[in-house]
């Protein structure tokens, strides 16, 4: 096992605390969460109360944001790869400058790749937008909303359904987003996916983590991708590949289970509430993944999980041991 | 066209407000409101006020009662056949002594019908709950909560999971209920029905109406009728055959649209609510329809809608002209 520097209980603190807020947050999409979580390890690496002197101790509190970041949201592939490019990165380091070098260029890098595949994503989507059609969207996603506010102001006019997205309603920000971004939305609960979908053209969710089993999103993406199939509408995962997974850490999702109160806060005795938050689609419901790569199917995945190399403080077996 | 006496427009008023619970009633399920009913319908009848001096009035009154309740639930079969079994049988009078029996002769007849039925169908289902497994059970359903309180009665252990059915949130009355009936309840939001439905062995849903095209539903029974056909869990409709409709009334249920702030109160500009409250079960997505007659398939449905006989002043033509 690798050693690493003690950290000082009050670091630890710190650093939880600006954890806390992804961890509360439960209305952003993975590629949003990813985007505010580069100035946590930012903060984390400027070190303002100069608790942290050496490049060991940086490292171990890169290393315990990473692994809290994580933790926080367990679906949420960007959050793992974000914190995974850093350590990579910053392992050679010897000195404080040179770490807080390699470090940020990592965050840059990250930045800069995940925008630059929003803006390759949504010039794919927006030929999938015909005009004057009816388009579904679910849950919330930055991804999807950038493609459909791209499409929009490039004078594409069509029409937006979404669904709440219980238990957090997500789904009322998705549409407050499009609404104030021109597009018209027509607007549901969840339950009359069925009623609705039949009129679109075409149906678009983000995700949280893909790998070789299927695709990872809030739950309720399952139904969706049922009836998409029934009613024959072609249901596309919007992603950049930044939510690849490996293997072992495709069932983290299962971990994200959520109080009850939020869906029934005084439910009576005798009724047990159950709040998981994710499903998992299989490819084989999918029309496709639109990725910056192009259009992927599951035949298209193995390449990209092969190459995903893990930090070994990242490990799910050094998690556990 | 037939030709019925005036009413007074404080008579309609009265009765107006008689009705006006049922239509604001969206937690309750169709048997159970068609029981309610009846007490309107001997208010009516009663004539506390003197308004309806002689029989003429008095059907009048009834027709007008009649029309009122098809109109405050539009999907409820048994509402529409309540009314159509009291004008028919109230048609011969011509003394308001013949015509109050004739009238307590229907209404009581229907309510043993329906509690007959209730038992009967109770029965059927018990068969259908297998010991120690968990049933799905949707919406809210008097027919349902009775089959399954019947069972728990009779010794059987089961678990059963509901989920909320947004907007008006009726599967938790119906948690409620069986909890408190000591049956051992699993809630969810809706969107989660894809994550508990694999692990049960069969999923109960009750229904306003049916007819040639399928079975009728508070909305979102179609998803999880796709859902239970994809996880392969026979789904059932728990019904009476007085939810059998004639092809002209099938579609009234899309009449039923309540108000969008039911499902958000404070959309913003550009975003329209569509809050429709049924939907549509085709029979290929059942796995049986469990009446007093016995677990019926599509092929049975016929003869049940060819015996049935509308009054003419129900009948659809007749209320457009």
């Amino acid at each position: 096992m690798h050693k690493s520097a003690a950290l000082d209980s009050q670091v630890k603190i710190r650093i939880n605390d600006l954890i806390q807020p992804i961890a509360d947050d439960l209305l952003s999409g993975a590629a949003e969460i990813a985007l505010r979580a580069i100035t946590i390890f930012q903060g984390v690496l400027a070190d303002s109360e100069g608790d942290l002197p050496t490049p060991e101790l940086k490292k171990a509190a890169l290393t315990y944001t990473a692994k809290g970041l994580i933790d926080a949201q367990p679906a949420m592939a960007p959050l793992f790869h974000l914190g995974n490019d850093v350590l990579i990165a910053t392992e050679p380091a010897t000195t404080n400058e040179n770490l807080a070098e390699l470090c940020n260029n990592a965050l840059a890098n990250f930045e800069k790749t995940l925008c630059a595949s929003a803006s390759t994503i949504a010039d794919t989507a927006y030929d999938l937008i015909d005009p004057g059609e009816l388009i579904f969207a679910y849950s919330f996603s930055s991804t999807v909303v950038s493609c459909l506010l791209n499409a929009r102001a490039r004078g594409r006019f069509f029409r937006v359904v979404c669904t709440e997205a219980r238990p957090s309603l997500e789904g009322r920000k998705l549409a407050s987003r499009l609404a104030s971004g021109g597009i018209e939305v027509i607007h549901t609960f969840d339950n009359a996916m069925g009623l609705v979908l039949g009129n679109c053209s075409a149906a678009f969710m983000g995700c949280d983590c893909i790998a070789r089993a299927g695709v990872v999103n809030k739950v309720g993406s399952w139904m969706l991708a049922v009836a998409c199939r029934e009613l024959k509408v072609p249901l596309y995962a919007l992603s950049g590949t930044e939510k690849f997974v490996t293997d072992e850490r495709m069932f983290e999702f299962e971990r994200h289970e959520r109080p009850g109160v939020e869906v029934w806060d005084n439910a009576p005795k005798g009724v047990a509430i159950l709040n998981q938050q994710f499903d998992l689609v299989p490819y084989n419901l999918l029309a496709g993944l639109v990725t910056e790569k192009g259009i992927l199917k599951e035949k298209d995945i193995d390449p990209y999980l092969a190459k995903i190399s893990v930090h070994r403080d990242l490990k799910l077996e050094a998690a556990l041991s």
